[in-house]
């Protein structure tokens, strides 16, 4: 094959096709099924009525299928401008939104408006990998912001290690792989941080439907300066269950926009437009059962944390959204942890090395248990399991932590 | 607003986005419409056997909404590997196939695994817009081959260019904006001056729908060693008119494509699932009908052909899938007669200088103009209203070329 480029070969493979690897081919016993708690999404489909909708949308609706504009469906922008305006407290226009092909393409969009090879990007550790793998792979150098008690990126530390290459500061509140529900006064001071410095504070809400805190998770959007700092991004595919129909947000500053759609025009042209138009109608039509689902969520977030809870030896060190993250008492590395919970316990979840440096020993006593899929039932086996294994030596090599 | 990266300040803004700003508030006299030849889109909704087989995967098959793998579905990488075998005479396998969210990201995917920040690659003048966006936004340089007759990229010149720098050189046939049909043999001398140095040849085939000639329009595939150098990209967007779902395709080498797996995965997750069901149906049941769509477009490349010949001053330099690229007689710029025909005729097409360095002055005397969603009567009054505006004296300032 050709030569291939680098920064590409030293980009880590994706974490969630490596473990599909660990799965494949192998036979899990019919008594004791394969539990999949390693991905971040959901399993169902949309409601009844929202597949009865695009079914419609896709039978009568030419411009479904056609090409529509790089930032987006006018109408989608301008719904997710009011509705966000409302909760947040603030004043979003619709100029100040853009539809994107999903969150992680927000994401790519707003680093590629930002930063150039040679910059740097801060980003808590543990982190989503797929931020890390987006900025190694583009030539941007990642700045690891540690995080203590909560699993809190620790703000002094930020502060130390700002620089003038960097030019953005990522933050995921609810956060992927941790949980951690980052209160509003520590987002704020990031927020100032980055304007002190006249970069941005990129703050990706995928997981903000499904936040335990009433009202607005914070206050930043009250703020009439908010666009100097923060661009804001969003998901519609765990709200409404459209992960294949690959649909997220931009908020930012339009001419932050202007700018962003230039790479959106040329990696994507546009979003795909079913997926649009099905985040319409879930704003418009799916309120109360997107809060239905909150509900369920935060049932089964009780449950995974009282389970942990029980289990000699382990720690639940961040918990929310659709994720427990948990340190285990094995005297083995995460990565071989996991591992063998999919042989020996039909298992699966994801060391904390796939969400930081591999070699960080940190990373190696973490697992995230991404517990949305499993019902109140589904936990309870999984605690069981967990706790199967503890007593039959699996962890039992090592001292508690 | 945050500080933006010079890389994507200095990159153009999309020219398709412009040129819908040229129209934007317009009031176009009701005997004279617009006609919009702007776009190398479909129009239309695809046909309805596909809407209603979409319709129903959308009501009830739960995964049309789930991520589906980073590299596509297996069923429709397998299909793609047995027609493009049985198209090409050659042997592809379903782990040479990727699927992509358009082909678009297939480009990018493709430069993101072959070059870094520093590299260059080759792209023919004039060249796609949104290959050269990508290339200047990533910071790599776009090393221009230039064309000679019939719009054909000028091998010898490609060989003189060449540094080790060049990570690849970058094809569409036909070509956009030109229309060019690349011989296969001058695509073959392509393929063996990337192989003597060891890099890539990306081919865009998003237009190979539509080629004039029968058969395979080359013979790359049928080389065993076709993966050494060949990076070949397809749309599913022309054939079925799926633009709006996003679905394209990389077939290459698998370690290749294991590296592109990493950006895929990173910026997209995975192609949007409607869309890829919606291809593999379009494989298995619309061959029939895209032959009938090709033989409209054949139709409709005669007709254009035929109307410019007929204009003075006028030079048809390339034609083909859905474009004529053409020399104007007019002492004006490409992008001043381009906005003048907008107000006085009603007619939208994209001047020369959008794909190329706007400085050059040899795109300031071209056009390019999307004719393929004019009918028969549109192109008829397509050229009726450049022979008014050349009677009119629109052109007539200058002499002709």
């Amino acid at each position: 094959m050709p030569a291939i480029s680098p920064l590409m070969r030293d980009t880590t493979p994706p974490p969630v096709m490596e473990a599909r690897r660990w799965i494949a081919g192998v036979d899990f016993p019919p008594e004791r099924p394969l539990i999949n708690l390693s991905q971040a999404a959901p399993v169902e489909p949309p409601p009844e009525p929202l597949r009865e909708a695009m079914a419609t949308m896709v039978r009568t609706e030419a411009d479904t299928h056609l090409y529509g504009p790089v930032l987006g469906l006018p109408a989608l922008r301008a719904a997710v401008a009011s509705r966000w305006s409302a909760a947040y407290g603030g004043r979003i226009e619709p100029a100040d939104v853009a539809i994107t092909p999903g969150c992680n393409l927000a994401f790519c969009a707003a680093v590629a408006t930002l930063a150039a090879p040679g910059d740097a990007v801060m980003l808590p550790v543990p982190w989503y990998f797929n931020h890390q793998m987006w900025l190694t792979q583009t030539g941007i150098e990642v700045v690891p912001i540690p995080c203590g008690e909560g699993m809190l990126p620790d703000l002094d530390a930020a502060r130390a290690r700002m620089s003038p290459r960097v030019r953005a500061i990522a933050l995921v509140s609810p956060n992927n792989p941790t949980g951690a529900e980052y209160p509003a006064a520590l987002v704020a001071a990031f927020v100032r941080l980055a304007r002190e410095r006249g970069i941005a504070l990129v703050l990706d809400e995928t997981y903000r439907d499904f936040d335990s805190r009433a009202g607005a998770p914070h206050g930043l959007f009250a703020d009439p300066g908010w666009r100097e700092t923060l661009v804001h991004l969003y998901s519609f595919s765990k709200a409404y269950r459209l992960t294949g129909h690959r649909v997220g947000a931009i908020v930012a500053d339009p001419a932050l926009l202007a700018q962003a759609e230039k790479f959106l025009d040329t990696a994507a042209i546009c979003a795909p437009l079913l997926g649009q138009k099905a985040a319409l109608w879930g704003l418009e039509n799916l309120g109360p059962w997107v809060a239905g689902e909150r509900a369920e969520i935060l049932r089964r977030r009780a449950a995974i944390a009282a389970g942990i809870a029980r289990l000699p030896g382990w720690r639940l060190m961040g918990c929310g959204a659709y994720f427990a993250y948990v340190s285990h008492p094995s005297a083995e590395d995460a990565a071989t942890l996991a591992r063998r919970l999919v042989t020996e316990q039909s298992l699966l979840v994801l060391p904390g090395t796939m969400f930081g440096d591999p070699d960080d020993p940190a990373r190696a006593r973490e697992l995230r248990i991404a517990f949305a899929n499993a019902d109140t039932d589904g936990i309870a086996e999984l605690i069981a399991r967990l706790e199967a294994a503890t007593a039959a030596g699996l962890v039992s090599r090592g001292t508690s932590a």
